[in-house]
């Protein structure tokens, strides 16, 4: 396989995720390089044999970048593309980059057209993650129950798309799947969007200090991940605004017409929703048997 | 303590709960005896020492009531209020008992108004649980880590509510607290039941088989307790209607709210309230380490 030896793989931003990938690629014989902001995370992982060179430095990116046979950009949405734009002329001629962006439309479309023919960018989203961050917290055993989606537009070739399946499973995720832009972009606004919105309106809807000691699980299952980095979700939630608000008001309306079965005292109506929801999460269960 | 040996206890509905405090009330010496409808719940339990004795027939119900030191109601909230007025009768004088049951306000009245002087209410709401049911389920180490609350009113004695939190502190639980039972139901109506309708409706609001490969740990936490006894849930909405709409409609305004902050690209105003829902689930978490 590609990936496997003699690879000079270039990450772009040494947090928590690139630096599990730089784990990960390194394990399998990669040469691997990073580049960050922080003189501490470089210093940090070429001391911890995470990466094997890096630098902090803007005048010395130009050289990491002239080296690399594909990059890894695991930066926020915005902060990708500049760093695509600012890069593009010292990139070596056709090779492939991907990243770890948890929204897609927003991104992709665009660095595509920064690459033009100059090189090939393939989405992917690895759906990974721990409460902690940084490079010091890095570790590619959050990939092995987790979710890897290879997400194509029409002007990536099937090579990319393989190299980039590839690599989920190389980072060893548990499944890899394919799916557009949009798609994913649908479906993230559901599964991880909204979810954190819910658990953020539970927590500030009421003051609540006094109730920590009658909590019991579910409310504390549904508030873990209220605990919240406030620059990277709300930049998130800005870049895919049009499918959250979508799924949003999905589940405003539908939370309302709940409310309103309740009020009508609607018992026949109430339990319906009730099966409807044991039904459905019980296939979730089936699917992992863990969880 | 007056709860060590000798009590002879009746418990009424031999669940999940009523098997639990079973168990425990035995181990540290009571006579326990239980009346459920279920032939196969009684012989189960009697079989596995779980009670000293019991009835699944009507007709042997009274002898057992007439017997009782005091009596834990393990019924649903209306079941409950019914029992106690075909049985008041054939109690013994100035008796106490106490329930199980996660609403208040629309019990705890009803029956001291039955009650009158015979025998001496004292509600409780043990926060404890599984997602399993039925005595065979039955185990007190639910109660480890978990709340139990004593639920007075003005009518009762000082004694009694001494006595129902020995009680709470016998059967194990971590902290042993008291409300009021309107206290106690705004309360629940937002820590329990809101949670359930957010989970419901997660669930309810969108066709998501398809999305069963790519949901991660937001979204199952999130739905976990989506798996609904239809039933007993539908009944405690019911009850406890004018609390939990009151949470629904704060929570709803609130989650609306958010979404219109990220419609009209509020950034700072979104951050705000991220930085509040981190900072207030912090606390939760220094309360209790290790959820």
């Amino acid at each position: 396989m590609e990936w496997i030896n003699k690879q000079n793989v270039l990450i772009v931003g040494l947090g928590l995720m690139g630096g599990s990938y730089a784990k990960a690629l390194k394990r399998i014989g990669c040469r691997v390089t990073a580049i960050d902001k922080s003189e501490d995370t470089i210093k940090f992982a070429i001391d911890n044999n995470i990466i094997d060179d890096g630098t902090f430095k803007e005048e010395n990116e130009a050289s990491f970048v002239k080296e690399a046979d594909c990059i890894i950009l695991a930066l926020y949405p915005n902060a990708a593309i500049e760093w695509v734009k600012n890069h593009v002329d010292n990139m070596k001629e056709g090779i492939r980059l991907t990243d770890v962006t948890g929204v897609k439309s927003c991104i992709v479309y665009k660095i595509q057209e920064i690459l033009g023919d100059k090189a090939e960018f393939i989405a992917a989203h690895p759906m990974a993650g721990k409460e902690t961050s940084g490079v010091e917290n890095a570790d590619d055993r959050i990939f092995r129950d987790a979710n890897y989606i290879v997400v194509p537009t029409d002007k990536n070739t099937e090579e990319a798309i393989l190299w980039c399946e590839n690599l989920g499973q190389i980072l060893g995720f548990n499944k890899v799947s394919i799916l557009s832009p949009e798609e994913h972009d649908e479906m993230i606004a559901y599964v991880s969007q909204l979810t954190h919105c819910i658990a953020i309106s539970l927590m500030t809807c009421k003051d609540n200090e006094h109730l920590k000691d009658y909590t019991g699980d579910s409310f504390r299952d549904l508030t873990r991940i209220a605990r919240i980095n406030e620059n990277m979700w709300s930049e998130l939630f800005h870049v895919n605004k049009e499918p959250l608000l979508k799924e949003m008001d999905l589940f405003i309306n539908e939370l309302t017409q709940l409310r309103n079965l309740i009020d009508k005292d609607d018992q026949e109506a109430i339990k319906e929703k009730m099966r409807l929801s044991t039904k459905r999460r019980s296939k979730f269960n089936q699917n992992n048997k863990n969880k």
